[in-house]
């Protein structure tokens, strides 16, 4: 495309570089923006700017934080003896929006997945034990999505985790609230018999 | 949604204003922001902003320039007695990727649409008349969309420029390059009898 302007050639160029927004996408925002007030706009870089230069990951959970501990792990109504292992930010999101879990998190940053290069040295599983170390941890559940990769992770940590004495168990895998049991697939269904595996106990 | 970060919810707010993006997207877009390296978020809310602050409106065409006067309308190689009418730069940026056109632009700025309550007082007709009369155009080409909306506004501006003796056509309405006759819509068919409908001459 050949631009009028290269100032919305530059913007073009900068938001179609976000996944998901090519270039059509990415010139109908330049144009949404250049029809709002100038303060949308400085609104919306200034937020960006901010979010990227000031956030940090919590020191004890690796969760993204504002402050150097994240709010969960400073905050004294949840159960630091029960960590629900995550793969990321959004996951803590969804069991938040949940209400059922009181407990902390701890933020593996991915799961393990040779394909992507991703090994266990690249996630905070050391990080991990080492807070299972200072002993205040009694339960560890993982809460990793029921792909290859999730389920390679949970192994992986259920044995690195065998030793430490700690209660390790993974959230129920089975057929989802308002689903009929004649359609769900027969994998869903067989584990679904389980509702929490004890991963200590083999 | 629950954030453990207030910067990446001011962020998420912030983006999901954008026409077409919702809370989950834009928070998918906030997380890839943050593993990019920040420089990419620096660039990215730069663009936005100085696109939003510098860009401005070319005082002979209304179309988005970085200069008082746009660079088309200040390039020698432009036969400026031809003037084609469209609706925003998107049309103007649809046009010059044809390579078909070298004439000028005059761009409207939308469409006559009582139901948004956009009159003609709210489009640039004005100004085009003004240009009009200044002699120098010829034939003023409409190329408006061929919906209500588009062929209400051709129909305002051939009895508009009327009296101003320059030649108004409309582009062709026809079946498009690589579709059969045999399927064509009638209205289409119909139309595409004729090839360049000549206001002037009713």
């Amino acid at each position: 495309m050949n631009f009028p302007s290269k100032l919305i050639e530059n913007a073009v160029t900068e938001i179609s570089r976000l996944p998901g927004i090519g270039k059509k996408t990415a010139l109908r925002l330049a144009l949404h923006l250049l029809r709002q007030p100038e303060v949308f706009s400085e609104a919306l870089s200034a937020s960006i700017l901010e979010m990227r230069q000031k956030t940090q990951y919590c020191r004890v959970c690796h969760n993204i934080s504002d402050e150097e501990v994240c709010s969960i792990c400073e905050s004294h109504r949840r159960d630091r003896a029960t960590v629900c292992v995550v793969e990321d930010i959004r996951d803590v999101l969804a069991i938040e929006n949940t209400n059922q879990f009181q407990g902390v998190y701890h933020v593996l940053g991915g799961v393990i997945s040779p394909i992507q290069g991703i090994g266990p040295d690249n996630l905070t599983i050391e990080s991990l034990i080492n807070r299972i170390g200072m002993g205040e941890i009694k339960e560890v559940i993982l809460a990793l999505s029921a792909t290859m990769e999730g389920d390679t992770t949970s192994f992986y940590l259920g044995k690195r985790l065998k030793e430490s004495g700690v209660k390790v168990s993974t959230i129920a895998r089975g057929i989802p609230v308002g689903g009929e049991l004649e359609f769900t697939d027969e994998v869903t269904l067989g584990r679904s018999i389980l509702t929490r595996i004890n991963y200590s106990q083999d």
